[in-house]
């Protein structure tokens, strides 16, 4: 791999970033179009509808495109959706070689993208840096890889793993600087998905508060099987989603409906809404990636399913001893080989966060 | 501070840190001559009844140390212990400048062993890296100012703060690389102490089997309240002590003591052997580092008496679920202000280790 290639990746790649948490369900994408060796048009891709990033870029270099070389994170496409095919604009507009971080899982591009690129005289590269554009990509690959998004689990607990004293009293167990970090992880997240023990004790609001975030509340799904929801909620919003089990009050949801929130039935487990069907409701949906922000139960429900893809526990020094652990009550793993990999492990504010990452897939 | 005089005094610092876990009663102490800029001699306390750091700097540096600055970690001693008084030496050797990273808190000495050198017209200073000093002799000066060793608490959980299964199994929860870095806590801390429980469970030998540890198999306390410490335990060796209540079986008593056990009755609080007090004997046998190694009782029991200073948890990426916590059943600490800061957080092989200090002493 060419240092020279690894530096425009590397940029093409910050570039996609800046998208994160707003494209579903769309890829994040970035490209950079070069010129003898300097950077001539740069694009990412902003949201659904708006033009791709290599549209963006060639048309930022111009004329200068003409024998240029393009690098994209993802293999660009070669099909109509709500804009033109790239392909199209790239030998339109004479590019001599394209580089691309990882192949699209998207079953109507897989590959066909680069071929037809290749078959008009474009020299074509696939592989710089692909493990850093599919780990950016995770969500919108695993939906098309699994038919379901990226699930990240968060919790806030203390060092012995409470998450509540035992009079249930949970508020500020980690502090401000995890908080911050947590409006962070929901700014580039498509949907939080929640209980509706958490939203009857704490009332969450659920938006993003930090500068980064603007503009990028997720979504929100209640897990509410008796469709308990209280109407003056502060996730009773438009867009917001209630999946509940089968017979809740007809004048309860209407209640909801008005207000805009989408009321969908689903299969029940138990007393619980089924955590596998509602991953692959959302990957229908197109939502790339879902933070789960809940209570014991609805977080165990989840860990249980295996449908949990990644974990970011943050660690308050505390010690509270008695209380309500963050999953409580059900066999999850033996001792046997990890099913859990250490992808980071820092200090944050006052508090301590480990990020892992189930083994397997990605 | 002068740059210099940090330079030196962190040098001093590195050679004090040699004899990390061996030189109880004492403080670890490291001394640095310097003549014109250039280290002439060095030297460090390595154990009790062995020269102190000064003398043996000193004693390298020979004609050298005259007119020389001296850097050492902690104020020189005025007093006959097992070795003379190293401010006679210092004076002796006619060293013009002594930089002292913090006072000697022994009351034999704070203060005196400075005043004796500024006397006799030695240039006397005080405070260079006095927190690293501080840190580094932590147990030493717990044991001078508040009467009982600095107590580390040692944990190995899961994500979820589980040290076992349901069944009691607890072997391997965490990985290789932590338990090595167990056996590096181990080699610097003087004393373990564990409970029956865990003995009867697991049996460890409680000896270290790094590199670094040859010949610093720290002592083993056990806390056994009725005396059921059986005879082919691996830690019935010379030098353990079993802490029991009244009443144990003299027969029992008999074998320990035929083994080079100590048996040491202690008071009881409830059915265990009062934590506090065993720090207190602990303090007067001159024991500067202990490190708790136990169960969640007796974890439970010294955080619960507010004598751990320093808490180590090892967590290992599993999410057990249902499971045996590290402390159980007792009501610890509540949501208000902090008790503990977070030193250090990173990753230990495929685990994370978090490193947590008591707020308020050091």
């Amino acid at each position: 791999m060419a240092e020279r290639d690894v530096v425009f990746m590397r940029r093409a790649l910050a570039l996609a970033r800046r998208a994160e948490g707003r494209t579903s369900p769309n890829p994040m994408v970035g490209a950079v179009v070069v010129k003898d060796g300097r950077v001539v048009g740069e694009g990412f891709h902003e949201r659904a509808g708006l033009p791709h990033a290599e549209v963006t870029a060639l048309s930022e270099a111009g004329g200068e495109a003409r024998g240029a070389e393009m690098y994209v994170t993802l293999e660009p496409c070669c099909h109509w959706g709500r804009t033109p095919p790239c392909t199209d604009a790239i030998l339109k507009a004479g590019v001599r070689r394209v580089v691309v971080a990882c192949r699209d899982p998207n079953p109507q591009v897989a590959g066909k993208g680069l071929s037809i690129l290749a078959e008009a005289g474009v020299e074509v590269e696939v592989g710089v840096l692909s493990r850093e554009a599919r780990w950016l990509n995770r969500g919108f690959i695993s939906r098309m890889e699994r038919g379901r998004p990226w699930v990240v689990a968060k919790v806030a607990a203390s060092l012995d793993g409470r998450i509540a004293l035992p009079d249930g009293r949970s508020k500020w167990i980690t502090g401000e600087a995890s908080r911050r970090e947590v409006h962070r992880l929901r700014a580039g997240s498509d949907v939080l998905v929640t209980g509706i023990g958490t939203v009857l004790a704490d009332d969450p609001a659920f938006t993003v508060r930090v500068p980064v975030g603007e503009g990028r509340d997720p979504g929100v799904v209640v897990l509410d099987t008796r469709g308990r929801l209280p109407v003056g909620a502060r996730v009773v919003r438009e867009g917001t989603v209630v999946m509940v089990g089968p017979g809740v009050d007809e004048g309860w949801r209407g209640e909801m409906e008005r207000r805009g929130v989408r009321v969908v039935e689903m299969g029940v487990r138990g007393e619980r809404v089924d955590v596998e069907a509602v991953c692959a409701w959302l990957g229908q949906e197109g939502v790339n990636v879902v933070m789960v922000e809940a209570g014991a139960g609805v977080t165990g429900a989840f860990l249980e399913a295996g449908v949990v893809d990644e974990l970011v526990v943050f660690v308050a020094p505390r010690v509270l001893g008695e209380g309500r652990g963050w999953v409580e009550g059900r066999v999850l793993e033996g001792l046997g080989e990890r099913e859990w990999e250490v992808r980071e492990v820092r200090g944050v504010g006052e508090d301590a966060v480990v990020r892992c990452v189930r083994r397997g897939w990605v």
